[in-house]
């Protein structure tokens, strides 16, 4: 049985949710993140959480003067680490806590190295399909399968009113790419962008609370024709749209320029940066090239003005690229940007397989999230092809909890691995209901047990339908253990362990 | 467009398959491995390919004597390498071309790091479900979709006659568990099992034509107790079964004592050992523990005689290691084993997500391929909770076509990317067609795409349902390089490539 529980801290405001899931027999519950929020009714939104919490000052300024804020403290408490902990993290820059003082409603989580990986999901509206109901829908879908964050990438019309909706109903952080909705007040033709329609946008969305802002002011000028020669050219919309503006202007990029005009502005609000990497790859042929490692010195140079300024900032990453090429993503990242959180879009580590590029990027998920990196945005089956629906929501999530989660055991993250062990024991125990309630995604583990073995006394069997009755090795591990294979095998140390041994094979 | 191409050798009857995938326009054909073979009539067969190329000899016999055997030499064309270097590899114990005399059907292939990266899948009935009809269904499904080798894991009634329908319809290599079926002729009764039946049952399977067999010969005495304390104990059925035996007749594994039989009827058929790790981790908190590598260790030991006899080795591995603990699995395999080819189960990085373990182990697939291991075994969406339907065998299939894919990329295999890049190019040309065919799943990736825009016109439109035809990045990628974006840039270059730069960004 799975149930929600509140952990309070200092204050009784301060009540963190976790899943707790509730074993049979004597076996201790399994405490786990929760981010699906306290559930809302669309109409009125989510209570206001955060409102009494408010001192205007941004995390970072807070943190840098040695203040635990209660946003702080409720991390502690959701990650399992202490405040100071997350306080000198988010000092140094090392972590960031998007929480836009319009967007209340939002639950504290934090994004470092040092704390478990997150993931992102995207959704939104495009031109071509999609309503505001349906992308409230995914939202609260997305942050019941687990997701940290979501982003908002709508592009077609009711832009305005989808993020409102969007933000409303939001437990988590809520990012957009504001050029997007830029661009749409111009009708799409981006020659006719400029700053101050930017900037008015940047307020608008900074307004509604909108947590985190990807920018894509690494683009510049002298950057463009590094990806003429490349076999995708420039896959990044943001990026696209500026490599276009600065091209046609033949001026430096606007968000690069008034870079520090988005300083105050993203101050005022606490609202925290997410450099675009507009000239990511967009395949395995382009991964690690000069455009993309210039880009990244710049956004090395923005992450450290943004500091300046109290501003918290991550740092967007690729996109596709091959596994041996990895790593040097991550070093070269915390090398430029001063450590600042590394949030990357996979990476996929194979071009081959549109329709299953949850999976292809999993894969480099993993990795790149043990090597370092602190968010990681999911992908979706749909990815390079459509839309994602619901259900590509779901897929694209648990593909990234696993990846996220394979990353946190892997990097020895404290705590992670004891949701495997309890798993594993319930395995082992042929407790098969405690296996399904401790799985990501418990209805599908038991459908599929299910479909073989229906009868509710399989679900108390000692073996399954892959090997039946007969041949169940975990059945003969315990048989083995009840025979007193301990008893046996001390008295056979004790007989000088090698009576038998070394047996040299013979014909 | 695709279709199936054959390349001859120095010889008419040396016909290597290819998937030819055309594409349109001037765009030339990318060929794909091909492993579905010349398509069967259940009831009469495959046509007997290899009879005329039989010799007496093993492969490693002929190799070690310096000839190129016409398997050799298909197996060259068919990887695009030297024949020399598949002898060289082969004489060295580092790959394998596993090739029963009796199963003359069998196209060859080659297993050993130098090599690309193959992928197992197991099938087979069990005491619970399956029939003969649906196994030579699945298998003949299991290579369409890229199965390098199948094995049959049959453990119910029928053992014998499923495995002759599968090994007469297999255009690739067949392995077995022999032990699972010479524990069928005991009843299930591991303490009836004695050495007798056991090599009766292998020389049956010999006959038949298995090209290679799961021997768990590593699992002695001594290691037993280690597994004892174990958070999931031994999940190996074949190593269960042979601790369950070493224990109640206090003895060593016969298949050990017996080890130098085996290896002269395995040289009499030129079948292939499959060394198994009887004593594999089953879950993250027994990664690379004492059990598992004292009988790795022994496996090591067990390579080396069986090379004394020319007879071909690999050797399995885990399993369940979280992702820091994969690559010493790799490199202590081959140290011990002296570069026998490792063929793994997986391993699956965390044990949190079954119904999803195709993804968990995909993950740590592509990584321990990419570190050297020669062989994948599949893991299905079932895994752990039941036995594998069509539709999970496709989902194990594309999910290690994927990590066997990423990680010939990663170790730099020559030809690996082209694929990719192929399939990149389609998809910044806007040749959705091309995209499709190229894609591992050609129906799923075109009806995912159908599902947003499904009109005619969109498979030829520059944009996609995504970002919908106002804010395609590709497009503004290939606006920017038609508007002469190459002239512009070199007119910047020239007049001294700073003439704006660097600009420090201003409030």
């Amino acid at each position: 049985m799975r149930r929600k529980v509140y952990v309070e801290g200092s204050r009784p405001d301060i009540r963190v949710p976790f899943t707790e899931v509730v074993l049979t027999g004597d076996n201790p519950p399994v405490r786990l993140y929760d981010t699906s929020g306290p559930g809302s009714e669309p109409a009125t939104g989510l209570p206001p959480l955060r409102k009494p919490w408010q001192t205007g000052r941004t995390q970072l300024a807070s943190a840098r003067a040695g203040i635990i804020t209660p946003e702080m403290e409720y991390v502690a408490v959701r990650e399992g680490v202490p405040a100071t902990l997350v306080r000198d993290e988010i000092a140094a820059g090392r972590a960031v806590l998007p929480a836009n003082v319009n967007h209340p409603e939002s639950e504290p989580m934090i994004i470092g190295s040092r704390f478990l990986v997150k993931v992102n999901a995207n959704i939104g509206t495009s031109a071509v399909t999609s309503s505001i109901d349906e992308e409230v829908e995914k939202l609260t879908w997305a942050t019941r399968w687990g997701a940290d964050t979501v982003m908002d990438l709508s592009t077609g019309p009711h832009i305005h009113e989808t993020r409102e909706a969007i933000v409303r109903n939001s437990p988590v952080p809520i990012g957009t790419v504001p050029l997007y909705q830029a661009l749409e007040k111009v009708k799409g033709d981006p020659l006719r962008l400029t700053w101050e329609i930017f900037r008015d946008t940047v307020i608008e969305q900074a307004e509604q609370g909108v947590d985190y802002m990807t920018i894509h002011a690494g683009v510049l000028l002298e950057y463009v024709p590094m990806a003429a020669e490349r076999v995708t050219g420039i896959v990044s919309r943001g990026g696209s749209i500026m490599a276009a503006w600065c091209l046609a202007e033949h001026r430096e990029n606007f968000l690069y320029t008034h870079f520090r005009e988005l300083c105050e502005i993203f101050r005022e609000y606490d609202i925290t940066f997410s450099l675009g990497d507009g000239l990511r790859p967009g395949s395995i042929a382009d991964a690690n090239d000069e455009a993309q490692f210039a880009e990244l010195r710049t956004l090395g140079e923005l992450t450290h003005i943004a500091w300046e300024y109290d501003v918290q900032v991550m740092v967007e990453g690729p996109g596709h690229v091959p596994m041996h090429k990895i790593k040097e993503n991550v070093d070269l990242q915390v090398e430029l940007c001063g450590g600042a959180p590394f949030y990357t879009l996979g990476p996929l580590a194979t071009d081959i397989a549109p329709a299953y590029d949850h999976i292809t990027s999993a894969i480099g998920a993993a990795m790149i999230g043990w090597f370092g990196t602190a968010m990681l945005c999911y992908v979706t089956p749909k990815e390079h092809l459509g839309l994602p629906n619901k259900e590509d929501v779901k897929a694209g999530m648990i593909a990234y909890k696993i990846a996220a989660h394979a990353a946190d055991i892997a990097k020895g993250h404290p705590g992670a691995q004891e949701w495997d062990d309890a798993l594993s024991r319930a395995r082992f125990d042929f407790r098969w209901e405690d296996q399904f309630e401790l799985a990501l995604d418990p209805e599908t583990a038991r459908s599929y047990h299910d479909e073989t073995l229906p009868a509710a006394p399989a679900k108390t069997a000692h073996f399954c339908s892959m090997c039946g009755p007969k041949f169940c090795s975990m059945k003969i591990s315990h048989e083995i253990r009840a025979a007193g294979m301990k008893a046996k095998s001390t008295e056979f140390v004790d007989a000088g362990g090698r009576v038998y041994l070394p047996v040299t094979p013979t014909a």
